[in-house]
């Protein structure tokens, strides 16, 4: 499987996110892509390139153009204002309150397009957003070209950033991006399998009222977990996207064999669907040792859900998402890969 | 004039807010009120009461039940994950993304009811609050048995909190429990006038379409200063309240002379509503060296600010709301009260 890498995403190295109550180092580091690299190099997965440069064209088939031109524009907003620090949003629209405007002034803005704490905007973060749409991007063109597998292998992550909303790490939605340029080089029908700890929010919401999507997604339940506000199991779609959204919240302690019987049904309804390709949002903050996650799959496991989803023998493209137990993330995210090799 | 204090603020001292990216320790702190009571006391304002106990029926009056419930129940939600800093949300409800749920965890219930990031929720947060509504309730109550003038010295403050969410320091709104108390108790007509450096936009919030509560704010223009959301010109109210809201944003670096003719402008409006009593939302972060505002009064110009709003001759009450030059803050609130009085 060939796996595509752009060295760019280091450009993107948060200083704080808010936790409990205080700013703690970011999760999301550098570290995780280059540990993941490193296990593709490692276990000889195939050949790693350079992402194409596909512009924002692609971007904005899924991202409202006033979110596009805020992600590009916030660093030089921000530091405008004389700021140094990392851009955190402050204050944001409640929806129980009138508000009828976007913002003009950056802080305004930074809570416009959020969701949460989690999206501190650097110097680099534009450069390398950009770049990780571009290796999700070439992931999909692969596929079109006849690949039967890929692994975009992004960063910063994105499926939890909506049309117009970045969250949770996620800028760009990596996934939705590559899952829309099927739709539209080809492919009639696609399906995004997600496996993050964390519900697919962005994703989700993006695709909510289209029928040419399906969007699945297995997860922590968000009446216990990030992101609270939606991943519950009654959320299905609407419109012509009807049914066209399955979620599958499971409880904290979810072990393998829990996790695999959810995914079997998953598996189901995206064989049901019959989709020309599988977009899979991989995460592996699913794992035991996950400092901010409370599922207890193993080392182990992984390469049994990469032969789970090898079943579905459609064209896949594997998009990297979240994972934070970095020093286990290479074995982890990789053995999802050559468990579907070797189904 | 009787000033109602109640030294129970002091149970709330938030450790940090989050400001350009960072925590930083509280501009809000118990020594606000304290400097102010030291000054009313020096000046021989008049007598300093403690409040009465009003229960929380005239506080959900304004504020909706589960926002109520929400607040009292928050620090113990909290703790009961295992926290000890204070209560900080991280995760908001983004207008642009379908969410059909309160959420039931307490992070994501904090997100759900909050406009921004400087609320910080406190083991005594809420005994404070309780106090500081008793507070502004007692001076309403003061106003119907007949006094020409009362001052709320209400700590933490409350014109931003809207309905259901806290925001900016701010949890109950204590100008608009005293506002409906008044109009519950024999006021056919009450006007609110915001002179906070901050637009009141909770308060907006909470009479937006009521044709008996006039709300008048004047304050930094939201295009260029929080709460980015709210406070334009042409938000003027809605249904039954059409025309009850009337905003005046003034530009960074207003002085006396333009911030006295929009007064002038504004006092004009309460004027023509004939209110049988006035809520004077009274921040004085209008100050020159107020550390987090750009206007440019003087300490000389707050009396003037009290003379003018003894000109409209309305029972007037007085609810302390913003104002961070703390040494500065006795002499220049109480500099408000002693100029309407002096008229």
């Amino acid at each position: 499987m060939i796996t595509i890498y752009s060295a760019r995403h280091d450009r993107h190295h948060g200083t704080a996110e808010l936790i409990d109550g205080t700013l703690q180092p970011c999760f999301e580091m550098p570290r995780r892509a280059e540990i993941i690299l490193a296990r593709v190099r490692d276990v000889g997965l195939g050949e790693v390139v350079e992402p194409g440069a596909f512009g924002l064209d692609p971007v904005r088939r899924v991202h409202t153009a006033p979110f596009v031109e805020f992600l590009s524009q916030a660093w030089t907003d921000w530091t405008a204002q004389g700021r140094t620090n990392d851009a955190l949003p402050l204050v944001w629209p409640v929806p129980s309150v009138r508000h009828d405007r976007v913002p003009a002034h950056i802080d305004g803005r930074l809570g416009y397009y959020s969701s949460d704490a989690g999206v501190p905007i650097t110097a680099g973060t534009w450069e390398a957003v950009q770049s990780a749409a571009d290796v999700a991007l070439t992931g999909a063109r692969t596929l079109l070209d006849g690949a039967a597998a890929a692994f975009a292998l992004c960063r910063p992550p994105g499926h939890h950033a909506a049309a117009a909303a970045m969250g949770g790490y996620c800028y760009l939605n990596n996934a939705a991006i590559a899952a829309q340029y099927l739709r539209d080089h080809g492919a009639a029908r696609v399906a995004v399998i997600d496996v993050d700890y964390h519900h697919g929010n962005g994703t989700q919401q993006i695709f909510y009222d289209r029928g040419d999507v399906l969007f699945v997604s297995l997860h922590a339940d968000p009446l216990h977990e990030y992101p609270y506000f939606l991943g519950y199991g009654d959320e299905r779609g609407t419109g012509a996207g009807d049914g066209a959204t399955l979620n599958y919240p499971l409880p904290h302690g979810t072990p393998w064999d829990r996790y695999s019987a959810a995914l079997d049904d998953a598996g189901a309804a995206v064989r049901a669907w019959a989709p020309d390709a599988l977009v899979v949002s991989l995460g592996v903050d699913t794992y035991e040792h996950d400092p901010i996650s409370q599922f207890r799959l193993t080392s182990a496991d992984f390469p049994s859900l990469g032969r789970a989803l090898a079943t579905l023998r459609r064209p896949t493209l594997f998009v990297m998402e979240g994972g934070y137990a970095v020093d286990d993330l290479g074995v982890n995210a990789v053995g999802v890969l050559t468990g579907f090799e070797d189904a």
